[in-house]
């Protein structure tokens, strides 16, 4: 059977989403959601479904509502979450809030939201598995609120643990992955134990990716990822390598460390916490614990059909080492 | 068959509220959800759904999570409402962003959201309805943001209409009283048409209890609603009574009352605006309009068993000439 690779159903996906841009009445409510579908990104949750849905099905026809679904829900989440960081920018553009107004943001953003589990319910109409998908988004979804929630607490905590760190960002990023490729498989026919399976694949390969994004942050080529390196050190963001530092350290040192941190955002601030990072061999910490990652997830590729596991193992490389 | 009264449905249903409150970790996401479920107010939507299954099944307790799922929906709503409108009270005591700030108030409503999806079709698992149930709600929920943002819209417009108001109100309000019964009648195994002529009924019963509102809000008794009388001319919130008085002045009148009702927030603004009002006859208006949403709301009753339709109509007149 021929599946189409990463660069293929992105493409696919594309044309399938701008083909299917919404209007109504009032305009007010849909312009931002024109505008943040046209922001671009990665698309990775929508062809981790279309992937799936692929790994049982040649046409992935089907599967397209689905996928617009999880990446309506992606960008309710980035137009919630922009406001309550107050970030000015996203993917190098305005993000909604600072375009259309924080009410804008705040509105648009519920209807993205609710338009993703209509998408889901119609999506699984042909099957009769609309209420399973749709059930399987919420618990996903309520799941991923606690996870920005965290998110929010974790930056008050005066010393995250990396275990906090790591079920935060689980529930906040790699819970989506997961259930964009459990979705895909319901979609797909697929058996309960293979689309649970596919879930803790995705949920395992989603730490990994989202540590990548710590790691990018610091370390990118700025002409790859398209931010600012240091970004997270400029803005006193603890991520993964400062939990990872700071638990490693003596407590004289975690206290210049945080101090160091917390300064205000100057580029004189970040040459001193890279050497603090240096120290501490961040780098080499995060190539182990990537690749424990890796192995734990693609660990739960064998309760798929071996075939189907295999194709899926050179994209979990690709996305755990992106340099992008 | 024994039905129960308003005030009985409310009160189960008030129980059943509070029996299950949610909690879950973090409890920063839920303290919210607990505190907007503990304001009260009047229930209404809720007790529509139970009153619709009612109409079919004598015990409603198969219907208490999908009243609840209407709840949730409506004070999801206020919660982000009240953000984008800046309010500081609700029901007499703070709004939620003013209690816990505005992220808080962000996240715990799309929680709120969320969970009303989730509680519908787990309401629907029982008589497999949950995929349709769930459906009608979305297309339900985009209305209504479209009738938040056609309110948020309608305060720029220089001389709106009153079909541009009654719009406005249907999505914004009475779309959800509608659909509150709809889903109260498919869930108790209604047909398509008597499902269908619920919605209609509460749709415009919505339109006489939105106008009740305002009328309230100028001329009601402050011991009765809580409110301040004359709120929305204070505030300059251009309500039903403007909009008529509005457009059956002359031009030079129009330019006055326009002009007094912009004026800044004091008791001294209210009375002039009470004048207009009275020369406008606009309580005998809003009385032949209730009047004419009245016949047209009890008019759909007639798809329905006369027994039950009967039954609606002494709820219909409390719930349109309520003062409270």
């Amino acid at each position: 059977m021929h599946r189409q690779d990463y660069t293929s159903l992105t493409q696919t996906f594309e044309d399938y989403l701008s083909a299917h841009q919404p209007y109504g009445s009032p305009d007010s409510l849909y312009e931002p959601v024109r505008y943040i579908n046209e922001l671009g990104g990665k698309r990775i949750r929508p062809v981790l479904l279309l992937m799936a849905y692929n790994l049982w099905h040649e046409d992935i026809t089907p599967a397209l509502p689905a996928a617009m679904a999880v990446e309506y829900f992606h960008n309710f989440s980035l137009m919630h979450d922009d406001i309550m960081d107050e970030a000015p920018l996203r993917r190098g553009k305005e993000t909604v809030h600072h375009r259309f107004g924080r009410n804008a943001a705040i509105l648009s953003g519920d209807a993205m939201l609710i338009r993703c589990y209509e998408l889901l319910l119609q999506a699984g109409e042909r099957n009769s598995s609309g209420a399973q998908l749709c059930l399987m988004m919420c618990k996903a979804s309520l799941e991923i609120c606690e996870g920005q929630q965290l998110d929010m607490d974790f930056e008050k905590l005066s010393s995250p643990t990396e275990a906090e760190y790591l079920e935060m960002i689980r529930k906040k990023t790699s819970c989506l992955l997961g259930i964009s490729l459990q979705l895909g498989a319901i979609l797909a026919g697929a058996d309960e134990v293979e689309a649970l399976a596919l879930y803790a694949f995705g949920e395992k390969m989603g730490l990994g990716f989202q540590i990548q994004d710590d790691y990018l942050d610091t370390f990118g080529d700025e002409q790859l990822t398209g931010k600012q390196r240091g970004g997270d050190i400029l803005r006193g963001k603890k991520n993964f390598l400062y939990v990872h530092t700071y638990n490693t350290l003596s407590p004289p040192d975690q206290k210049d460390f945080a101090q160091q941190y917390d300064l205000a955002a100057t580029r004189q601030k970040i040459d001193p916490i890279l050497r603090f990072y240096e120290k501490q061999n961040v780098i080499d910490y995060i190539h182990q614990i990537q690749s424990g990652f890796f192995d734990d997830a693609t660990s739960h590729l064998k309760a798929l059909d071996p075939e189907r596991g295999a194709s899926l193992i050179d994209f979990t490389k690709s996305i755990m080492n992106r340099n992008f």
